[in-house]
Order: C-alpha cells, then sequence, then structure tokens
C-alpha cells in the first residue's frame, strides 16, 4: 500500500510521453496527487502545480512517486539529488523501473536513516498463496486482448470510473506497475513466480458485497506467446463473471512477434470464453472495446457499430466515448 | 548442469513412496547411479548395492542426490552428517527438496570450504529471456493433461526410451525437480518468474537436427486452475509439433479441487490444440495416455481400446505397455 497524496516526479522527462506514468495518474487519480516537481529542461507537464518538495509537504504529500521512465538504464545523479532531498523530507519513494530504488546505494541509506519506505512496484511484496479455486462472492470483470498492449488497462480504468458515476460499487484491481501506482496497490504479476500467479490474482480480488465489481487489470494475451501463460492464469484466478474482448484492429502482427497474425475477435472470444469457463461456468463475454487511436471519427464510428452488429455485443472505444454503455451492460448481469 | 554418475542417498525413508526421486533415477537413468546409501532403519530399497560414501567415490560417484522426501519440514542432524562427510570427501550434492541446501549454514560452509557445489534443482539458475517465438528447427512433443498428476513425466520419459529404442534421435527435457535430478539439467518451470515461463522453455528446446525430438515434460493442466499458467507457457513456449493428451479415468474432481470436474478427452484435444496452433500452425494430436493403475489387466485393455475407436488416435498404458506404438506415430510426422 502506497500512501497518498502523492508528488509525481517528472525529472527531465524529454517529452509528454516519457511521463506517462504521472499521466496516467493525473488522468484517473487526479485526488492522489498534489502537484509536479519539474527538473530543468523536463519536456512534460501533466497539468498540475509546479511544487518544491516543501510546497508538496506543506500541501500533505506523502509519496515522491517517479512518474517518468529513465534513460540509458540508470538513475542520474540529479535525480538522486531529489530523491535524497525528499526522504530527508520523510517523504517515501514509489517506482516502476527496472533498476531498483532499493539498490542504490545512497537512497537506501537515506530511506534507513529518515525511515522512509522505498515502493519498488516491480518486485512483489506479498507471499501469495497457490490458488485453490473457491467461489468467491461478489462479481469480476476482465479484459481480454487479441494482443498485448490494445487497451485493456485503459478499458478497465474507463469502466471503473463508469460504474462509480453510475453508482455502482467498482474496485479498479491493478496488476502492472502503472496501474499499481495509479491506485497505490495491485500485484505485479509479470515477476510473480509460476506456481503463484493464479493465487496472487486470489488474492487480489477476495469475496466481496454481492454488488460489487473487481475490475481486474489484463495483461498479455492468449494470442501472444510471450506471455500467454500470465494472461491463462488471470483468467483461472479471477475467475471472472464477465469477460471483455479488447482489439486495436490496424495491428499488422502481434507486438514484438513478427509473423504472428492478431486473432480475429471471434476467435478471441471462442478460445477464451471455454476456459474461462472452467473456473466459472456462468462467465459472459459482456462487450467489446476497441482502441480506435488510428483511425478518424467517421471511420471509428463505422467500425464500431460494424463490429456491434456482427458480434452482437456492445462495442465502444473507451477513450473516444467512455465506458458508460459497458457499464450499463455489466449493471444488468 | 549436475555431474553424474550419482550415490543415491535414501536415508531414514519409512518407505519406498518416499524415495520415488531415486526410483525414477534407477528406472529412467540406471547408467546415472552407482549405488544406494541407507540409513539405519530405512524402509526403501531401490534396488542398486548398498555403498558407503568412500566406496561410491571409488565407484566414480561425483554427486550425492537426495533421492527422498524429508519430514517434517527440516533437514535433521543425521542427513546432516552424511551430508557434510559427502562435501569432504568432494561430492557434490543435488536435491529438489523445498528445504534448500543452501540454506542451511553447516552445509553451506563445508561446501565453501571443499569447494563443492550444492544443486538445489527447485530454484532457476540461468538468466532466462522473454520467449520471441521464433520458428525453431527440430521436432517437439508435450503431453498436456485432463489433470495434474496423471502420467504426464511417466509418459516422456517412456517415449524418450521407446524413441531411442527404435534409433530415432530424442531428447527429455525436464521441467520439474524430479525429471532434473533424473536427467541432471532442465528447467524448475514452477519456480521462474511469470514474465520468463515460456521464454526458458524455448531456451530449454533450442534448434535441433531436422530429424530429433525433444520430449518436454508436461506441468499442471490447462483445466487445473492454479497452475494452467504454468501449461500455457509450455504450450507457447514450446511450439509442439506433436501433443500427446494424458488422462487418468478414475480421477473424481481435479487433484486438490474439490468441485472441478476432470475435462473429458474430447474437451482437453478442442481446447488444447487451436492454442498449441498460435505458435505451431501444424500441430497434431499424435496419440492418447491412459494411467490405468486403478484398473484390472482386462479393464485396462478394454478401455484403451474404446478411447483408441472412439477418439481414433493410438491410446497406450506407457506403464503397462510401454511407449513403442507411440515412438512409431511421431517417426511417421
Amino acid at each position: 500500500m502506497i500512501e497518498t497524496p502523492y508528488l509525481l516526479f517528472l525529472g527531465d522527462a524529454p517529452d509528454q510521453l516519457a511521463a506517462k506514468v504521472a499521466q496516467g495518474i493525473r488522468d484517473w487519480r487526479p485526488e492522489n496527487a498534489v502537484g509536479q516537481f519539474r527538473l530543468p529542461g523536463c519536456g512534460a507537464d501533466v497539468g498540475l502545480a509546479d511544487m518544491t518538495l516543501q510546497e508538496a509537504r506543506d500541501a500533505g504529500a506523502k509519496t515522491l512517486v517517479i512518474g517518468v521512465a529513465n534513460r540509458g538504464g540508470i538513475i542520474s545523479q540529479e535525480w538522486k539529488d531529489v530523491l535524497v532531498k525528499a526522504l530527508e523530507m520523510d517523504f517515501d519513494l514509489a517506482s516502476g523501473l527496472h533498476n531498483l530504488l532499493r539498490d542504490e546505494r545512497d537512497l537506501l541509506a537515506a530511506a534507513q536513516t529518515h525511515g522512509g519506505t522505498l515502493h519498488d512496484v516491480r518486485v512483489p511484496t506479498d507471499a501469495y498463496p497457490i490458488a485453490n479455486g473457491v467461489k468467491r462472492s461478489g462479481k469480476r470483470v476482465l479484459a481480454v486482448g487479441t494482443d498485448c498492449s490494445v487497451g485493456k488497462m485503459y478499458t478497465a480504468l474507463a469502466l471503473d470510473n463508469a460504474m462509480r458515476k453510475a453508482g455502482m460499487k467498482s474496485t479498479f484491481r491493478a496488476t502492472g506497475q502503472t496501474g499499481i501506482l495509479i491506485t497505490g496497490h495491485g500485484v505485479p504479476l509479470d515477476a510473480v513466480i509460476a506456481d503463484f500467479m493464479a493465487g496472487s490474482v486470489e488474492y487480489l480480488t477476495p469475496d466481496n458485497d454481492d454488488d460489487h465489481w473487481d475490475i481486474i487489470e489484463g495483461q498479455g494475451s492468449l494470442f501472444h506467446v510471450s506471455y500467454s501463460g500470465v494472461t491463462m492464469a488471470l483468467i483461472h484466478g479471477g475467475q471472472p463473471d464477465a469477460l471483455i474482448l479488447s482489439h486495436e484492429p490496424t495491428r499488422t502482427h502481434m507486438r514484438g512477434l513478427p509473423g504472428y497474425t492478431p486473432p480475429s475477435l471471434e476467435t478471441l472470444r471462442d478460445v477464451a470464453l471455454p476456459l474461462a469457463r472452467v473456473a466459472n461456468p456462468d462467465c459472459q463475454v459482456a462487450g467489446i472495446t476497441v482502441n480506435t487511436q488510428h483511425m478518424s471519427e467517421d471511420e471509428s464510428l463505422s467500425y464500431l457499430a460494424g463490429v456491434e452488429a456482427r458480434m452482437g455485443l456492445v462495442t465502444i472505444d473507451p477513450f473516444r466515448q467512455g465506458a458508460d454503455r459497458l457499464a450499463e451492460v455489466l449493471g444488468s448481469m
């Protein structure tokens, strides 16, 4: 559990894209961030007030979150000067970088001296159980993709927003480092040991009110040979009541795998649903989300309408349209 | 890579079943073991000459292998006396126990003093890559089960034997601790970090001669919610040319999962084959192995003939019949 609210560290981000973790926090949990901290030359701006460490502390910030990717696989001295100072001022630090904060001797020493916590969210912190498959109370929904990086996290966060807006009970359950930093907790599933993957998902989505929805962040794809085992563990550990099929229609091959063609939405449905029904015989496909960022508005609307007619399922682009229609479908389940 | 030949440590095994790792080595790689070492009161005997440590050294033994399960989750002082002595006599040690040898201070100290290696085969030793899905030369076969513990390792080892006997090129590829101890190398897949599972299977089964078969040890089941992610990674990392369906027909529920009914062989085929074809579009189901240990000889033969007629696939119990018929099918692929 990472303490909120945050000060978002943008460092010397070369451009907006490099600060996408900070942008995600700003977009989805604005109440979790009091401001942003930028170094000279920073090319990113997530639209929050620029603050010094002291101003952020005065505004109540508890944790300095690295909201930017680092360059060259190192944590620079310029960054460290800020991070050590933050620890001296009683901030915790949180990071999803591949380089772990705890592996930096000066950061570790400052944390120990001042009692701060270093949250490396790529590293599991809990001892997860082996999955037991016991049916849990409450409802769960999971997005599965025709490929990796087709918008499953975005789908989940948009759906969570739409459900809350509609007065439904819902919790976004993060399974990747960006999602964990956005919400302050979750399971870094890609770093969990094989035998405990499904158990970690059970642990993340425990018994709940009968009318509560866990919205589980998807990972990988059943059709992506590098990561399909992770997806499989989400489907069986999550025992979803509802699947959402997620798709990016302009992909010519699977991400990082030339020669592998993404499946159709029909194929995804036909493979994923029987597997999901092993853990939850009542599982249904609730709808479809499409990432239409590479299409014009007209093309997008026409594509979505075509898929909806063909598949007989509510089909939306949650970025362009929000996820209200999908929330409505789940509300009736 | 564990150095062979071995001396098999049976310790104070209460019965034969407790020594099943040693028995597996004796059954499948008799050339890897010069003898057995038993403590007073040992209730197991794998049919090798009883040897002292010195006799085994004189016979060329390089590694003392713990071939027995320990009791109560501890490594007893009685065991340690032997293990330390073995290290002093220049043996390496190898173990698949949950308690790691390296976590025992006295064993670690003796290993460091005498230059011996402690092989804890439950722990991955290599830095595995992320799977790239590139097609590899050579052929691969993988057994997938309707449940866990239905005889997939036995199937693979029997098939390896039958293929060698028939003059075919084959290598058993171990993915679990027993298999690793039997052959001296492999990947402890259940302990690999999620993102690297499929990559570790690619690493284990590299390019090979066009007429060489890697016989990959299966794990878990696509229908076992605790471990299905591991099975999925084997299917996609292994990119098998052939699947074998493995079944235990008297199972009333999935192992350790009351309330979960094992699927039919038809359902297993219909789920596993499309998934395997994602990584290898030419994948075929080559045959079926059935563990009929809970049936009489007549019942077994009748059951096997019934499945063979129903499924149109060679169907054998490799324990009762050997795997020659299955080797023949693969030889024609």
